[in-house]
């Protein structure tokens, strides 16, 4: 969890509470943002903040959202602060006391500002990167974008610039007195499981998932 | 979806992007609340809006947040405008082109301010309840909140008052035109399954976890 270079970009990024669990480390930043599912990005209008959940991709250090020209939240982050946060959990944390109940995890908060994409190409290649994080490998079966769906999308660039890691890790942190006593604790890790995948209206018959959807998350740890 | 007073409680707290997808029944805001494993905090410091992951407990209508006196976040709830925001995934949508390519979700977003709970009693509860929220029944296993663990802890309320929900269900909404591409489309069902139970240490010997750590969120859906 430390890298040579442990330091917050900023001092408004650096992790006020139990900065034991804090990192820095860009590698890291980048792993958790891949394995999370989804992210939420908050922002403030008429001062009044706003925190809304939704899909990312990442290419190197670039956070990319995308979503219909006449979305609100994407027009709400151009120019304009705002913070992004992912977080994977890992297990629930159950201690003998009441405040030794919580769960592991692995978190990013990334401060930043967005800034509009207008190039088609790295539009084009940040919505396909989103399409192969819900399922990788997926790209080449999609019918193509248009030029018309391509113009009605907006897509919003966040660097990883000012960002954040924090993790918890390990048993719950009981006071050695409460060790003794006669209850169990300790952790329970949790993972995303897929179902039976459920076909749309007219599939055309013969048509079946690829592997990759039965299987999907396989050796995946966290929710 | 629909209920005889199916409107929102302001302006402000109104779904814009896809109305249809949105309610304001207060039944269906606090079943979200409850299933989401945990939320997210939105409040805003000197201009710049933050959002942190964290456990939340509903009673009635008032969601409780709670850590040490010294966390900033509950610090900064306190008095000033926030957002909670909380999202079960229950599918991943997969269609044929680059846009049809989504989530089925249900999200809450509740608008508010923190208000510090200072009774004693009504902290307490608030604490115990997200325990059991943690694991269903746990409660009278733990060892009693001493009088200094209460002092040093803090519990904000927000009130559910503006809120609503949003909720994505179906099959991807492909064009006709791309309906007969054979290409496999439909939605692949995502849930939390539980691992093993991992022991802290100094557990004493024959102290097993209870009966709901191993079947920890048998019949549920969503992630």
């Amino acid at each position: 969890m430390t890298t040579d270079d442990n330091r917050p970009a900023s001092e408004r990024v650096r992790v006020r509470r139990r900065p034991q669990r804090a990192s820095y480390d860009r590698d890291l930043v980048r792993a958790i943002l891949d394995e999370a599912l989804m992210c939420r990005v908050a922002f403030v209008d008429d001062g009044q903040p706003y925190v809304l959940p939704t899909l990312h991709a990442r290419l190197g250090d670039t956070l990319y959202f995308h979503g219909s020209q006449r979305n609100r939240m994407l027009e709400r982050m151009l120019g304009r602060p705002i913070c992004v946060e992912a977080t994977v959990v890992d297990s629930l944390v159950m201690g003998r006391s009441v405040l030794e109940n919580s769960m592991n995890y692995r978190s990013v908060v990334v401060l930043g500002t967005g800034q509009e994409i207008v190039d088609a190409a790295e539009k084009l290649e940040a919505m396909l990167v989103l399409v192969d994080r819900l399922l990788p490998g997926r790209r080449p079966e999609l019918r193509p974008l248009t030029d018309a769906e391509l113009r009605s999308s907006r897509v919003v660039a966040v660097p990883l610039e000012e960002c954040s890691a924090k993790v918890r890790t390990g048993p719950p942190a009981d006071r050695e007195a409460d060790r003794d006593l006669p209850v169990w604790a300790g952790e329970l890790p949790l993972r995303i499981v897929p179902g039976v995948p459920v076909p749309a209206p007219h599939v055309p018959a013969g048509v079946e998932p690829r592997e990759g959807v039965v299987s999907w998350g396989s050796g995946r740890s966290g929710v």
